[in-house]
């Protein structure tokens, strides 16, 4: 038998198959296990993306019910498909994106369809040469014009996808016009099952746990400002050998990398948001803009955390000697204590949505310490110096520290900027001792960098913020 | 009349109107100047925007013919549509986008037609009840797998459009089976009116002053590094406050802001132009990736330069006092000079595809120069400096170029990476007289800033590149 190994020794044909197959098979398994694994990732960092799925599914589905039924299909005939098409191309995962698209596919269909009519009517009256001369004329500018108008910046942050369907829906109404003349009877129904399909996607992508950009947009400026705070933290830990409880992860503390890149993200959700109805506690003129303002400012701090973060990667830095040390290292781990409380309770106060109240005062008192700073340098005899690199590092160092409080003094003023703004309440003090005095006693005492776990940073904020107000975050 | 002032003081209506309409009518011209400024704008920067708009004017009219033309429009029917649908969504300003959209559109449709074909007979077997449940079953989990597949990053990059048009086509082909017979003759016709669609648009898009964005993508890292060395250029004079010949204007100089955030620009030109097929020098497989890298060291780059850029607007820098000052300014000069000529001519090298062969010789200089200030600094006697304050800032300036030259050192070792990779050739040098050895001479007679001007770099370059090699930028 052919799948016995003969006596001469060549293979039987099923075993030679079997061989070749299961590098095969090893490599699809371990593909698809790869896969599994990714997509188990993707659905664990965002369970949304499930939800999102399955909603454009159920939405899909509800929509092929027009085709399952006769009398409906009936009286939309093949302008059925104009349904799903919808829902397919609409449903975005915010509700922003939707609404835009949306609104967009709707205005444009209108537009290009009273264009389209407009064009045939025309063409008309050119007879049977002129006809053809004239449309063609037409379809040129009109895809011509609104191509361009595409490349204008604001129209296309907006408007993309309701030219694209102008010239889309233009050509369709105004060529089938040239042959079919039961256009308008077509029109109408086509119109109708966009409307349709809008109707479907927007109540399945609002009702069903909606993903709402706005809200996205606001929880990612403040787990920005909660990043270039925990790097604080943890560069006081690492920077001054301090690890203490609540030490912050080394990924924690790399979290602030990914502001550095995050300006497209932020002017795509701001745009994604202005379409968005009130919803939770965004009013309908919620200040989106000013978002991008304190994104910006975001990065221009993140930019010297990336130097900042030199310091702790190339090992080369030495600590200054021990008289310059003692008054060196107070300061510095002040400014990083004070700098890192600071930005932590304007993220948390952000989060809440509630006026920051004592942001200001740590930023302040970092800006003390660094002036501290400042006059010790100049207050240094360099002649007991050992050696001079030791200066070059430790004033490099502290002219950063410098530079980047002031950046951190500018998000503080951006974020109350944008709570006055908006109208965020201002929450009582609800501690008998405020925590300012709780702080300065320690302060005068002995001050020492204290990493706070975000469980330690909710009870500090605590005094300031009453528990009950709802995080949109 | 009521067009004349009544005697009781009232109006006539029609001056009414006039007086109501005059401000709208302003407005109106106000606007659309505003816009025909801007339309000139956008298409001064970049003339290729006008050529893409009618590019697809043309496209869209050529396919049109499909419908004038009745032997033509009677054997395709209804799916001529198809073919005036593929050219508007799939024309894209690249011919990577193009490409990339047209092959997902193609092979998406052809997938999921054979899916929904399997689908329509599987449902078939269910009889009158079964077939709307297995049907319905089928589209949802499709419609959901594929809609999660999209968050895929890989995925999202290249095959976004594709599983678009999968969930699309499969819905069009399984719903609309359920009612029409003749669903195998439709989807052969629409299919080739998709292939006629994306066959015009390919011609078009590639033969008519075709963008490609490997080129785009290479022109864009090029004139990245431009302006890092245009910053250097403009630092040294306006810091230094020498402006001589040549001097680089303020514009120029913040050319490298745009660099911040350039990160998704080249992400999204990267994808596009794996795309794309050999064209011009760039062969089928170029290292597109390497371009990512050296990206994001520009970045790092800029993030510098933000900090430097930061010393010009304050104001505050105090020159130090005339003892250091001179070999403080020769030696910073020196950077800014050899920093700002090795990155012109790796920009330079880069544009004309060719080895660079110079740059690395002026970066080490400014190594060198760089090494030599350390050691002034490490040499002075502190004491003898007035204010202290001078120390900190000269200290900081100085800390951050030694950091900034270390970042150039590493965009060069990538662009030579990427020079390898690509197999640029090494161009021989053709003056009789070394370059390097005429800058040696003048650097042991005296070393001084020079602004160069576009024209000037390509002079100095002219050495070691020879003139008959086509820059693609």
């Amino acid at each position: 038998m052919a799948t016995e190994k003969n006596s001469n020794g060549y293979e039987g044909l099923l075993p030679l198959c079997l061989r070749w197959l299961k590098p095969i098979f090893a490599k699809l398994s371990t593909v698809s296990v790869k896969l599994a694994t990714m997509a188990k990732k993707l659905a664990k960092d965002d369970s949304r993306r499930v939800v999102h799925a399955l909603k454009v599914g159920l939405a899909i589905s509800l929509v092929s019910l027009l085709y399952y039924f006769k009398p409906l299909y009936d009286g939309f005939g093949t302008s059925t498909m104009w349904a799903i098409v919808t829902v397919i191309v609409v449903f975005e995962f915010s509700v922003g994106g939707t609404l835009g698209r949306g609104l967009n596919r709707v205005m444009a269909t209108l537009l290009a369809g009273g264009l389209g009519f407009g064009t045939h009517y025309l063409a008309s009256l050119g007879g049977d040469t002129g006809r053809p001369i004239i449309l063609a004329l037409f379809v040129f500018i009109l895809a011509s014009v609104s191509t361009f108008t595409r490349f204008f910046p604001k129209i296309k942050a907006r408007y993309d996808y309701g030219l694209l369907i102008l010239i889309l829906t233009f050509c369709m109404v105004s060529l089938s016009g040239y042959r079919d003349e039961e256009i308008a009877k077509l029109a109408l129904s086509r119109i109708l099952t966009i409307l349709i399909g809008c109707c479907v996607t927007l109540i399945v992508c609002i009702f069903v746990r909606p993903v709402w950009a706005g809200t996205d947009l606001h929880c990612l400026v403040a787990n920005n400002i909660q990043s270039l705070a925990l790097f604080f933290q943890g560069f006081g830990a690492e920077f001054f050998g301090l690890s203490q409880e609540g030490e912050v992860s080394n990924d924690d503390m790399q979290k602030y990398r990914t502001i550095l890149n995050s300006k497209s993200n932020e002017e795509s959700l701001t745009n994604l948001a202005r379409w968005e109805p009130r919803h939770g506690k965004f009013r309908y003129r919620h200040p989106w803009k000013q978002y991008l303002k304190i994104g910006s400012l975001n990065r221009e701090c993140a930019y010297r955390l990336e130097l900042l973060n030199g310091y702790l990667k190339t090992n080369q830095f030495q600590m200054p000697s021990q008289q310059i040390h003692g008054q060196f290292k107070e300061e510095c781990m002040k400014i990083c204590s004070e700098s890192s409380r600071g930005l932590r309770e304007l993220a948390l106060a952000l989060r809440k949505m509630v006026l920051p109240l004592t942001a200001k005062s740590h930023i302040e008192k970092a800006k003390i310490a660094a002036e501290n700073l400042k006059s010790h340098l100049e207050e240094w005899r360099f002649e007991e110096v050992n050696n001079a690199m030791e200066i070059v590092q430790v004033v490099s160092l502290a002219s950063l520290l410098f530079d980047t409080i002031c950046c951190i003094e500018k998000i503080v003023d951006s974020v109350q900027e944008l709570a006055s703004m908006a109208g965020f309440k201002a929450v009582e003090v609800q501690s008998s001792v405020a925590p300012e005095q709780q702080m300065d006693l320690q302060d005068q005492d002995q001050y020492a960098l204290q990493p706070l776990s975000h469980g330690a940073a909710v009870l500090l904020a605590h005094h300031a913020i009453t528990i009950d107000e709802q995080s949109p975050c």
